[in-house]
């Protein structure tokens, strides 16, 4: 009840324009609620008018600067796409991944050296995102044409939609004779068992590795 | 150790250089680590061409439309400065607040209708802050020249820095014979006394109010 006066409040606030402005457009930002908009904001009023000019100029210059590769998907700035040069990525090995996000992620770690494609986003039957939204048949006709590979990898978060999409990719790519792996089921590194919940250390046992 | 390693791969990832532009001007608002400020980019790399352009232009126009009203240094918009106007406030109070924020929180709560004045900053001696950043002679200039006011409210938060610049500002203007307080130190609402600290409890006893 007190919420919601203090919340209505809030949205009446005797901001200049501008603020209220910024604060909506700071809010589109993930895990960024009114409060930490308006932190933002304040902080912002604080910066030098020349660094505001760059940073949004940056903002306004990112999706003019950045193009989407047309083999892999990958965001990439006008240079050929470093991912999809075969010179310098092993060729043998391709890994699926959901989003930009999960390519950067397995490339921070320094243990995977082949080529990628991004799907940007994963199959959701009950968001009704099917094969066709995530251009599925665009990634088989490239597997088809890259006679080289010898494995590819689904590297997909654990969760409904992540499973639902390797095991569609999984059933067509199998159905073509190619191998297809899958990031492995098990406990994080530095984990107690108490602390990993019942299912993980399910996948844990099954799929235990020799030691 | 491994934290280190892990730290300096990210930093030599291999993101398009615009991505590292953005995260370091990301890098710079309170509270935004690089994981934030990556999981802002990736955001951001979502969001319509046009909606970008938009953001980068009222980022751009803040230093522009926002001044800062000569008289009690609130930002505010081409419009004369609403706190002000002493048809629409009360022309008795003056309340010193360190910041805007400061400024917009007493105002959300709708319980004063007095005039302001900012000094964006509070004393600090062991940062060698000291009167002259803060225009403190202006302030006091200020309370000479509007007689109306028969009391100055000091606003500041309950830190050292708090403390020293409402101490400061208390004897300059006591020694002009004007009438000065403070906010109420005491329990916050809603709050049990086993959770407060032992300080606050004991000013609350010291300041203890006619029930």
């Amino acid at each position: 009840m007190n919420g919601i006066r203090i919340d209505a409040l809030r949205e009446n606030m005797i901001y200049p324009k501008i603020f209220k402005e910024i604060i909506e457009f700071l809010k589109g930002l993930p895990g960024v609620g009114r409060r930490t908009a308006e932190r933002y904001l304040f902080d912002l009023l604080d910066w030098p008018p020349e660094r505001l000019e760059l940073f949004g100029n940056v903002l306004q210059q990112l999706p003019k600067r950045i193009h989407r590769c047309q083999t892999c998907s990958a965001p990439k700035e006008d240079t050929p796409c470093t991912f999809c040069d075969k010179e310098r990525r092993d060729p043998h090995l391709l890994c699926i991944v959901a989003s930009p996000r999960d390519l950067y992620a397995l490339e921070e770690t320094g243990s995977f050296r082949g080529g990628y494609h991004v799907l940007n986003g994963l199959l959701s039957p009950l968001e009704g995102r099917g094969p066709e939204v995530l251009q599925l048949d665009r990634l088989l006709k490239r597997v088809e044409e890259e006679k080289e590979r010898v494995e590819i990898i689904l590297a997909f978060a654990t969760t409904l939609e992540g499973d639902a999409t390797a095991l569609y990719i999984r059933d067509q790519l199998q159905a073509e004779g190619i191998r297809v792996s899958r990031l492995a089921f098990g406990l994080p590194m530095g984990s107690s068992l108490e602390v990993v919940d019942g299912s993980t250390l399910s996948q844990a046992l099954t799929f235990r590795q020799r030691a």
